[in-house]
């Protein structure tokens, strides 16, 4: 696999100088925004679905659907359908019939989800974290390997001998995201389904343990090796100050909004330099960027980088900006750097 | 509301020289029908989901998606979407996020579903048929008219002040499909929703109370008037014996397959004669077909009629030219007849 690079999005409300736009207008910003990354030559854009006020997506298809009917080569997925709280079968059913649209185009990542708020909203008991995630990855992996299923678990009726329709032409495009437990890369790499890594703080070398684990169980199960990618924040401007400028007052809000339910220490702009010096921050211009980018899929060793683009309140001229210059100058300065 | 004429699908797996084609080629060829609908001057297209072999759409929004980035004028939605085995504030979501790609082009019909593959399929107990629907409509409705909503029902946790996103920037469109019960009819009118009659066999005007009971309903109630539509079978082609010709192989077909698990007599060439006189085949020359819609569109007063284009193996040319004479003649004339 060639070095890939993606972009993901939450569809953080953004704000331009009338004031916040409506989660309406920033799905339709959303879908400029994957036809400038297929122009500009980008390999992915993932879309992941949260259910709070602070984000516009959390039906992605109805999006990715327009995306891929919109755009001529880029990839298109979820980055993360929250799998505890959906329904396997149908998610199975969104994806054969993303693909159907665009052959080889259409992705699908699936973890248990950072935010809780999916659970009550859909019905499910956070007390099920663990089996609903388990199970439901289970049925999926599944529904993705075999035609005819038979599934039983203790969170739905059994299911004897099941085809799901539409019957996909190709073996379906499914990731697993992790945060950082060792028990989901294993998981992962025993479900043959690649690994995407969440790295959103601290030095991104702390997972290269994490890496190399899903590498040996993968060779160890005698096992083809399957892609590895690195999901992580960030901002590309035109000089590092400008970067930093247009980023620090959004990521600051979004940091301090999701904070105060996490207990975390309000951001300041001494943490926000530390971690574009030393953790998982990628904000600077084409080359701070394309340097760091380099240095982390060396570190692990991977075949996809994704720069989450988005991030609270910004403008979004300035995300168009961000992925304008990621394409055309990040990407080509990552794959000099590593030739 | 001027007069309407829409076209309704659920996939049906077609079939040309070669064989049988494939449920992603079928989606596919469903997006272009959609686009060559817009471009005749079509005003609706509602895709239905089925979960068997013999359909190639279960999942609609992916689908609609990418009908609303690539049309420009059509409404597109579900008919319909089965609630009863679905999730509402899901279904929400998925038609929030189309009106947003589209404003005001996105549409939902909900009902109860006269297949019952997705009962099993999704977990569901077909014993909990009504409670299932009536509470999910319900939550529905609340979803469509009020921004905060509380609610407690026998098949979820109760739901207190909570508010789903995105947030729609208009109200959403949503119909009542209903097969024939009084019932239904006065529940559709009581939640504000336009009612589709779904008519697929015998004489149309056997509807003719569902549609006062309807329009009294809404006038004692001291409302306003909603739409009214009507969903029926059907084929255009040039001549009439060209339509019957190319029409009758593959209605039988699925009529038959579908009559097998249902207890029907086998569809014979007299039946279908039969319903092309005197019930709800809507097959002929633009000018037959025509006449019929008058007279059915005069029968019930309807707002919008909704030809269903699709059943079983037939040619996808044939589907494109009965489209496009839909579109360019049948509708006119309907129009004249009734100026």
């Amino acid at each position: 696999m060639v070095l890939e690079f993606g972009l993901d999005t939450f569809g953080d409300i953004t704000a331009d100088a009338i004031g916040p736009r409506s989660g309406a207008q920033v799905i339709r910003d959303t879908l400029a925004e994957a036809v400038l990354a297929d122009q500009v030559g980008l390999d992915y854009i993932g879309l992941g679905e949260h259910h709070r006020p602070d984000f516009a997506i959390s039906a992605m298809e109805p999006l990715l659907g327009a995306i891929l009917a919109s755009t001529e080569r880029i990839h298109a997925g979820t980055s993360v359908t929250v799998l505890s709280s959906d329904d396997p079968i149908r998610v199975f059913q969104r994806l054969a019939t993303l693909d159907a649209l665009a052959p080889g185009r259409a992705e699908l990542t699936i973890g248990r989800g950072s935010f809780t708020e999916s659970f009550p909203l859909f019905g499910f008991d956070l007390n099920d974290y663990e089996t609903l995630f388990t199970e439901k990855a289970q049925l999926l992996q599944s529904l993705v390997a075999q035609e005819k299923i038979s599934f039983q678990g203790s969170h739905r009726p059994a299911l004897k001998g099941v085809t799901v329709y539409p019957r996909p032409e190709r073996p379906l495009q499914v990731w697993r995201g992790v945060g950082g437990s060792p028990d989901s890369v294993l998981e992962a790499a025993a479900m043959d389904m690649p690994l995407v890594m969440a790295i959103i703080g601290g030095n991104p070398a702390r997972f290269t343990p994490m890496a190399d684990l899903y590498r040996h169980t993968r060779a160890r199960m005698g096992a083809q090796m399957l892609p590895l990618s690195v999901h992580s924040p960030g901002h590309v401007a035109a000089t590092d100050d400008e970067a930093k400028e247009r980023y620090f007052p959004a990521y600051a809000t979004m940091h301090d909004l999701i904070g105060r339910s996490r207990g975390w220490p309000r951001f300041t702009k001494a943490a926000f330099e530390a971690e574009i010096a030393h953790g998982s921050l990628y904000v600077g211009s084409p080359e701070t960027v394309a340097k760091k980018i380099a240095t982390t899929v060396k570190a692990l060793g991977l075949d996809r980088f994704t720069l989450k683009y988005s991030a609270g309140p910004q403008n979004p001229a300035h995300l168009r900006d961000a992925i304008a210059l990621y394409g055309s100058k990040v990407a080509p300065m990552v794959r000099d750097m590593l030739a």
